[in-house]
């Protein structure tokens, strides 16, 4: 497989879909995403991670509301990762990762990720090409061991949207009162980036891509939300799961 | 470098040190080992780490006492890890672990380790080899990770007693008031597994040597203590620390 190339890659939901028919769709899917996930708890043999990454604007907040919503809170958890902290910082870049991985029996969300590591910080040049480089396989080891050590499913989305659309957005949080919370004075500075920020994922992709990414198209809410429901649900239906029967006395 | 036979290496003092004086020299060193912890501290720019191992009786509490007791506990912690709870359980084993490496600045002694989890489990043959061999290199990827991307020093002591001294200090445990709280009735039992155990540490020694393991003799304390010191001063005087000088204000 070659280098993902972003710009190749529609950020929009294919012509002949139809915008009502796949917002049921997914209504239906989010029901039986409920019964999985009681399923996934009940047996937890399993745990899952969702990986939420894409640029400001991109509707991360929105899709974790709209897909994550309908589930039992006792089983999901999101985290959002921020600026580190000065005691995150005195550790390695993981470690504040590791401790939010999920349990068995959990859906995870992470809304950023390991990988804000190896984007805004090369984006800025904060760390040279081969700290980046290091970090990339220090990630893979680590999903490795989620993967490998705790039965975990790890789905990383990034969210594509165009340029248009995500200036559409940073536009909308100057003028709509109830989006104005979310407006950041950095958010223009960060948008001219874009092109830096495109390549650094895309290395994100061909380097950290023994777990594969999905590149959600995402100028659509509803065909986003779409994407990442059915990836999920597709997930979760292929552990063939179990309820555990009454449990044996030793 | 070949295996490691651990039945080659002697569990005591080489004939011609002398007990006294060697005593006078771990004082020495644990006196330089303050100052020095004291600058660890202060640069903040390395991590230590000291992994204890060793069977039963071998001394691990022991030698964390007299060697550790004199630094300043606000730049040491020590944390023993013990039977995993049913939350760690339900992640990967270095879940708990990774939650306990030190940060920069920092002291941490491990008493007991990741290691427990391809010794103890091997030996009862709760996993298969193949398991241990994933284990393996999943804690290879692991103190790399602290290495590379912390500066964290790893030091792993082994600590190597007869079983001759073994069954003495066991037996010690019934016997003395002050050590009976120690004894529990599985200890006879596990000594019995001395060799299993032996084939299993050899392993470790081969498999996760990256950062070397140091195999201290242990039949006597005051060599053990002074073994631990004088390598714990040796990798920090390597480290070629200085004290910063006064903050510039940006």
């Amino acid at each position: 497989m070659g280098r993902i190339r972003l710009d190749d890659i529609s950020t929009r939901a294919p012509k002949d879909l139809e915008k009502e028919t796949t917002k049921e769709k997914t209504k239906q899917i989010l029901s039986k995403l409920d019964e999985l996930q009681n399923l996934l708890y009940a047996e937890s043999k399993h745990a899952i991670l969702v990986i939420i990454q894409g640029l400001d604007a991109s509707g991360k907040d929105g899709v974790i509301r709209n897909v994550f919503t309908s589930m039992n809170p006792q089983g999901i958890t999101v985290k959002s990762f921020k600026t580190p902290t000065t005691q995150e910082l005195s550790h390695d870049f993981l470690w504040r990762v590791h401790e939010a991985a999920p349990a068995r029996g959990m859906i995870q969300v992470f809304n950023r990720s390991q990988y804000e590591d190896i984007l805004i910080t090369r984006v800025h040049k904060w760390i040279d090409n081969e700290t980046a480089k290091k970090r990339m396989n220090a990630i893979n080891d680590f999903e490795r061991l989620l993967h490998e050590h705790n039965n975990t499913q790890i789905l990383k989305f990034y969210l594509h949207v165009s340029p248009e659309e995500q200036q559409e957005r940073l536009q909308e949080r100057i003028h709509d009162p109830k989006k104005q919370w979310k407006y950041n004075e950095n958010d223009f500075a960060e948008a001219k980036l874009w092109d830096d920020y495109r390549k650094a994922y895309e290395d994100c992709f061909e380097y950290c891509g023994d777990i594969p990414w999905t590149i959600v198209p995402a100028d659509q809410n509803w065909y986003k939300e779409y994407v990442i429901a059915s990836t999920l649900l597709d997930t979760l239906q292929k552990l063939n799961m179990q309820y555990p029967g009454l449990k044996k006395e030793g």
